[in-house]
């Protein structure tokens, strides 16, 4: 996957990128990465990448024409309408108003053979921008960053860990909180006894099918006292269900 | 603020401390951060900080030892308990199985002195460490990404632009995103004409209260239209609730 992230501080991004599963995905040429820093695109004297709102109000808003040329560089043609048989990527703002990111859009994204991420800042950018250039506008939750730098090395983690072979044994995709639609459960490791505290005996039975029994329950629990709205959505077996009803009703009683 | 981070990667960190308001922070004195490499708390040869799950599914694991004697070593007498009269900073996990973080949870870890951040990895840290050690964990999205670096980076971005006098002329921390519960409207910038696309003419008018109700019918309307999830717990006005039931009338005239 090709990925191309345009924004005013690419001195940010270096750092992450060049290290753990983002440094293999790169070196096993399932990730390219390439930055470009937004202001190369202003034009005049003082390259100027941003100016007040109309209307007044404080903050600076990025401008319309340097995002546009910055876009149209890249994509050479702009995001639509491309020339037939050929694919524009998303192109995607990342921004506190966009769409709420979850897992499930991780797994869409994975599917693209490339994807453009625009970074805001400041206040934001000028509106033009979201209706007539952007494809796409993402937000990584509900608090306020001071620019679309981290989103876009959220989404970039998030994407990358589900491209084939770059997961080795230091993750297992597949049971990880958020990717059953459950929290995960407690693991444990050596020692077996750290201070008196004890691994739980079924952990070291070595019986499969019921450390298997056991794992599941202790996320249906974990999640049912951390997150319950995450049980409105997750797949669920009936033997899941049977187990909920049993804390809910173990609930009821320790209210008595 | 003083924010310590443990992590396995501190290499992730400089590139995004280091520009922009990060860099503005610490220059102002307003932040300190430092950072901890969990591996220089390990022992042995190999210097071991991560071991298989006991009952297997693959995976690594934090050790509880090592994740004690770092945290120890950083709070000389540990999270508790504590000399009379000194107060142990939070300590929290980032981890995906934690409580949400929201712009509130932002506004509550700006009031302390110093955060103590430990970033999980791999399948997580060994749940010893959960129940004996930390004293918060938080997540930053229903998604999964490959450790706690991003989240720890997440948290020190939304705590750090809340610190007084760290936001300039930048930024307007009341008016964002989830600052007021709501998604902020659009913003337009110079030029006025781009492309044959205008700025709205109210925001040309020079009328200040025209201005101000017009943002806050678009804020209002944005967050209908998006994320009507937020108009539940977001402070309205009268006029408020009134303009949401033009627009919740005029959706009901637009679906016959």
């Amino acid at each position: 996957m090709r990925i191309d992230i345009l924004t005013l501080f690419p001195g940010m991004f270096p750092g992450y990128l060049n290290e753990s599963i983002l440094k293999k995905a790169q070196e096993l040429g399932q990730l390219e990465v390439y930055l470009h820093n937004i202001r190369d695109y202003a034009t005049g004297k003082h390259r100027v990448t941003d100016e007040p709102p109309f209307g007044g109000g404080g903050g600076m808003v990025l401008k319309p024409d340097v995002l546009f040329t910055a876009v149209e560089s890249i994509l050479p043609g702009g995001i639509s309408p491309q020339p037939p048989g050929s694919f524009a990527p998303p192109l995607i703002l990342l921004s506190p108003q966009g769409r709420p990111f979850t897992q499930t859009i991780a797994q869409e994204l994975a599917q693209h053979e490339r994807l453009v991420l625009l970074c805001g800042r400041y206040e934001g950018v000028d509106e033009r921008v979201r209706q007539h250039l952007i494809t796409d506008e993402i937000s990584i939750g509900d608090y306020v960053l001071t620019g679309g730098e981290l989103a876009a090395m959220v989404l970039v983690d998030a994407v990358t860990r589900l491209l084939p072979g770059v997961l080795g044994a230091e993750g297992a995709a597949e049971t990880d909180s958020h990717a059953t639609g459950l929290l995960e459960g407690p693991h444990y490791t050596k020692p077996a006894d750290f201070r008196g505290w004890q691994v739980p005996d079924v952990l070291r039975s070595g019986h499969a099918a019921n450390i298997a029994h056991w794992r599941r329950e202790q996320s249906l629990r974990r999640t049912w006292q951390r997150r319950p709205d995450l049980l409105l959505t997750a797949p669920l077996t009936e033997e899941d269900k049977w187990f909920l009803a049993q804390l809910a009703e173990e609930s009821v009683n320790s209210d008595q």
